[in-house]
C-alpha cells in the first residue's frame, strides 16, 4: 500500500525556480519515492494509496541540518549565556547534565517538528570510558525517533583549555586552581586506538541501518594533533564514510594557523590529505582568499551556521564569496539557533538576510538558493543523497501549511518558495515523512510521546545541582580570566564592520 | 476600582539588571501606575483591585516600536519582493491598496499582540487631496484599538523617482514611459501651506487625546527641499511636538550629501536647525564618524531598524558606536520585520545578535540594553514618556508567559530578561495593558474583533487587480532599469564586510 503526498505546490528541486509541480503529488512505496507528478494523474494511477496533504500545503524536500550537537535542551536553558566560543565552551564543564538518550531524543523531536529529516550529530563526550556506550544510547534515540542521522563521533587529543599545551597552561595557573583542574581531569583524552576501534565497531554495527550512518569527527585542528587527524582520515577513507570537523570558527582559530603550523589552517589540512568529498568543515567564518580554490578543488564543503556565528561572537562567514568560488555550502543550526529553538527555517531566513550586500548591485542569495542550502546543498556537503524529490530518492519530505504562512495575503501574489523563505517558521510545519514513514502529522510527533519526554527531562532538571556540579561551576568561573589572558596577545581583533567602523 | 498586575518578576527599568521586583505587582488606577512593589504587600493594600497575571508571568514595560508605517498587510504579502530601497519603493506604486482604516487597524492588532504599547506611525500618502481624510481614518483605527501612537504626518516635495530632479529624470525616459508617468502624477506634491495647515488642525483636534500625539515627518532629506524642512521644524517647535525623518538609510543617501549639499547630510540638517530633542532619524545606517558628536550634542536620536536594513540591502547600522558616543538609539520594525510578522521581540533579538563584535574583547549589547532599546530608549528617542514602570507613569505594560519561554529548562537558571531576549517571541505575549486598559488578554485582542477584521481584509484582497492597477504595475516594471541606470554612477559601493572581503 503506497502513500500519496499531495500539495498545491510540490517543490522537487529547490535549486530551480521552475522545478515546482502545481497541484502535485509524490507517490511513495516503502522507503522511496516512486513517482512525482500532477496529483490527479497520480491519484488515478494509484487508487489504493493512503493520501495525505491538500491544496493548501506546500511540499518540499526534507530539510538537512548540516551541523548539530544532538542536545534538545539548549545551553541557554541550562544557564550558559552566549559569549565568545573560547569562553562559552568552558561553561559546558559547569553545566547540568541531561541524560544523553533523553536529550538526543528531544533534539530529534524538535528537529522533526521544524521540518528536518536529516541531521548531522557531532557527538562529543567528556567521559572517554563511556564513549561507546553513550554513543549507542544516542543512536537508540535516532532509531526510535526515525530521524535520519550522520552520527559523527568526535575525537580530540590536545588543547582542552586554550589553543596551547594543556600542561604548560595548567602550570601558569594559581596552585589551587591547577590542582582542582587536574583532579577534574578534563584534559584526559581517549586513546586514539580505542577511538578508532569504537568507530569501526559502530560503523559495522550500523552498516545496514536504513537511516543511520557513522561518520568521524575531528573536534577541530587546534584540538587534534596532526597524527590523530591523519589516522582519522585514513579510517574514514577505508570505511568509505564521511567526516566533519569544526574549522575557522573564530578569529583566534585563524591566527592559530600561522602561529602553530606556520601556514594557514586550510593549507595545512590540505597538506595532511584531510580535505576531500564527504568532508565538511563546520563554520569557516575566518577563511582567507587563498583557502577558496583549495576547498573547491578538494571537494570539501562548508557548513554555515549563521545564528551560532552571531551568538558566539564569531562573525559573518563569507557565504557569497564561497558560493561564487564554487564551494559547496550547507546550512546548520549548531543547536544554537537565533531563537534558541532549533528552527532551521528561521536560520535559513537569517542566512538569506545576513548575506545581502548593500546597494542596487550588491550580491544576494535568492530565496531558492537559501532553501537549496538547507536541503540539497547540505546533503551534498555531508555526502548523503537527499534534498530532492525524484523517483528513486528516499521519501524524505515536509508539508507546510501555506495558507498559514500567507496569512491575509492574496493567493498567488508571491511564489511559494519566496513566501516560505520570507515568512515560514517551524510553526507552519504540518507533516513530516522520513524514509516513507509519517513521523509528524498535523504538528504531532508520532514516533515519540513528546509530552512524556518533556516531563522526564523537566523532572531531571528540577533536581538540585549536586555538590560536584557546584564545584565544577566554581572552577569554570575561576578559570575564565586566565583563558582571557591567554588570548590577550592573540590580537589585534577586527572591529565589527559597519559603514562607520569597517 | 484599581487593577493589580502581578508577575513572578516585574521589570521596572530595563536599563538596570537589579530593577526587578520578584513576586511583584503594579497597582494601576485609571490610566496610570500608582504603586510598584511586592505582590503580597500591594494585594493587602488594595484588596478590591481586579488582579491579573501570576507567578508564571514576566511583567515588562510595554514595547515602543520607534518606526512603522502603519500597514498591517505587509509588502511581501502583496507580492513585493525585498530589494534595495531605491528599487523596492517603486513597487508601492504597483501594489494593491488596502483600505487605510482596515490596514491601520490590523497593524494595531498585530503590534499589540506582539507586546507593543506605543508605536510611531510614519504616515505617507500618494493622494495629496486625500491627505487629511486618510489620516483621520487611520487615527480612528488607533483610537479604537487603544494603541498609543505618535502619528507622524509625512511631507515631501522633490525627487520622487530618483535622488535628482523629477522633470530632468522624466526627460531621460523613452517618450511612452515618460507620458505614462506624467499621467500617473506620482510626482505631484501637496502644497506646503496645505500640509502645514492640516498638521496644525490635527494637532489641535487631538491635543487632549490620551493616547494620540501628532508629529511631523519630513520624508527624508533627499525627498524634501531645505525650505520645506525649515518650515516643518518651525511648526514642530511652535506646536511643541516631535518630528521623525528617514535619514541615511542607504549608501546612495550618504553620497547625496557631498553631491547635492556639498557637505555630509547630518551637518546639513544641523545647519538648517533641524536636529534637536524630540527629533528622531529612522535608520542612520550610513552615518560617518563626524556625525556622532553632532547627533549627541543636538539631542536628536536614531531609530534602528535591523531587519529592514538587512531586507532592503541597507547594511549594518553602527549601533555600538552610537551608544558609545552617547547618542540615543531606539528600535523599530519599519513594518519589515525579520519574519515579516512585526515581532519587535524578534527584531530586538536580531539587534542584539547583529551587533556582537568577534572575539573575547569584542563589544556587545547586554540583554538588558537590548530590551532598553525597545522600551525606554525608543520612548526617549520619540520624546514620549514611556518605557518604565513607576508611580505616576502611564500604565503601559506587558505580561509574558515565562514558563513557555523557558520550555523544559529549570526555573532560576537564567535571569528572566536574558531568557526573554534569548527566546521570547510574540507567541509568548499573554496580556497587554495600555493606559490602564487591558487590550489583550491571554493572547486575544479585546478592542478589535481580529477574525472579522482579517476576513474583511481577505475579502478586499481577493478582488482582481483593477486595470489601472495592472497598468501601474507595468509602468513600475518599465521604470526599473532607468532607476538602476541613474544610480550606476553613484558608486563604488562597499562590499559586504566579511573577514574574507571586508
Amino acid at each position: 500500500m503506497g502513500l500519496l503526498v499531495c500539495g498545491g505546490h510540490v517543490v522537487t528541486d529547490p535549486r530551480r525556480a521552475e522545478a515546482v509541480v502545481e497541484d502535485g503529488a509524490v507517490y511513495v512505496e516503502g522507503t522511496d519515492i516512486v513517482e512525482v507528478g500532477p496529483a490527479a494523474t497520480l491519484r488515478s494511477r494509484h487508487p489504493g494509496a493512503e493520501e495525505i496533504g491538500s491544496r493548501q500545503h506546500l511540499v518540499i524536500p526534507g530539510l538537512v541540518n548540516g551541523h548539530h550537537h544532538g542536545s534538545g535542551v539548549t545551553a541557554t536553558q541550562l544557564g550558559r549565556v552566549d559569549d565568545a566560543l573560547e569562553i562559552w565552551k568552558l561553561g559546558a564543564w559547569g553545566s547540568r547534565r541531561v541524560d544523553p538518550y533523553l536529550n538526543t531524543l528531544y533534539a530529534c523531536v524538535r528537529q522533526i517538528a521544524s521540518g528536518v529529516t536529516t541531521t548531522l550529530h557531532f557527538n562529543g563526550t567528556e567521559q572517554p570510558e563511556q564513549f561507546e556506550a553513550e554513543a549507542l544510547d544516542r543512536l537508540r534515540a535516532y532509531n526510535e525517533a526515525g530521524l535520519r542521522v550522520a552520527f559523527a563521533l568526535e575525537a580530540r587529543d590536545r588543547h582542552t583549555f586554550v589553543y596551547g599545551d594543556d600542561e604548560a597552561f595548567l602550570r601558569t595557573l594559581p596552585a589551587p586552581l591547577e590542582q582542582q583542574l587536574r583532579s577534574l581531569g578534563l584534559h584526559r583524552y581517549q586513546k586514539p586506538e580505542a577511538y578508532l576501534a569504537s568507530v569501526e565497531r559502530l560503523h559495522r554495527q550500523f552498516a545496514t541501518h536504513p537511516r543511520i550512518r557513522i561518520f568521524l569527527a575531528p573536534y577541530a585542528p587546534q584540538w587534534c594533533t596532526d597524527e590523530l587527524l591523519q589516522a582519522m582520515v585514513a579510517l574514514a577513507r577505508r570505511l568509505g564514510t564521511g567526516m566533519q570537523l569544526h574549522c575557522l570558527e573564530t578569529p583566534y582559530q585563524q591566527a592559530f594557523g600561522p602561529r602553530v603550523y606556520g601556514e594557514p589552517v586550510i593549507a595545512h589540512l590540505h597538506r595532511l590529505g584531510l580535505l576531500g568529498p564527504g568532508v565538511s568543515l563546520a563554520h569557516g567564518v575566518w577563511l582567507t582568499p587563498g583557502d577558496l580554490p583549495v576547498l573547491r578543488e578538494s571537494g570539501a564543503a562548508i557548513i554555515h551556521n549563521p545564528s551560532s556565528n552571531l551568538r558566539l561572537k564569531s562573525g559573518l562567514a563569507p557565504v557569497l564569496g564561497l558560493l561564487e568560488a564554487g564551494v559547496t555550502v550547507g546550512l546548520g543550526t549548531d543547536g544554537v539557533g537565533l531563537n534558541d529553538d532549533d528552527d532551521l527555517l528561521q536560520d535559513l531566513r537569517l542566512c538569506l538576510n545576513l548575506h545581502r550586500e548593500p546597494g542596487l548591485t550588491g550580491r544576494v542569495l535568492s530565496p531558492h538558493q537559501a532553501l537549496a542550502l538547507a536541503t540539497v546543498h547540505s546533503a551534498r556537503a555531508l555526502g548523503v543523497e537527499h534534498g530532492l524529490l525524484a523517483p528513486g530518492r528516499a521519501a524524505d519530505l515536509v508539508l507546510l501549511d501555506l495558507d498559514a504562512v500567507r496569512g491575509v495575503g492574496p493567493e498567488g501574489a508571491v511564489d511559494p518558495v519566496t513566501l516560505l523563505v520570507a515568512r515560514g517558521t517551524r510553526a507552519h510545519v504540518s507533516t513530516v515523512v522520513i524514509g516513507g514513514r509519517v513521523v509528524l502529522r498535523e504538528g504531532r510527533c508520532l514516533t515519540v510521546d513528546t509530552a512524556a519526554l518533556e516531563e522526564r527531562i523537566r523532572e531531571q532538571l528540577r533536581r538540585p545541582l549536586p555538590p560536584r556540579g557546584r564545584e565544577r561551576r566554581a572552577v569554570v568561573e575561576a578559570l575564565d580570566p586566565h583563558v582571557r589572558k591567554f588570548f590577550e596577545t592573540w590580537g589585534p581583533l577586527p572591529r565589527w564592520p559597519t559603514a562607520l567602523e569597517g
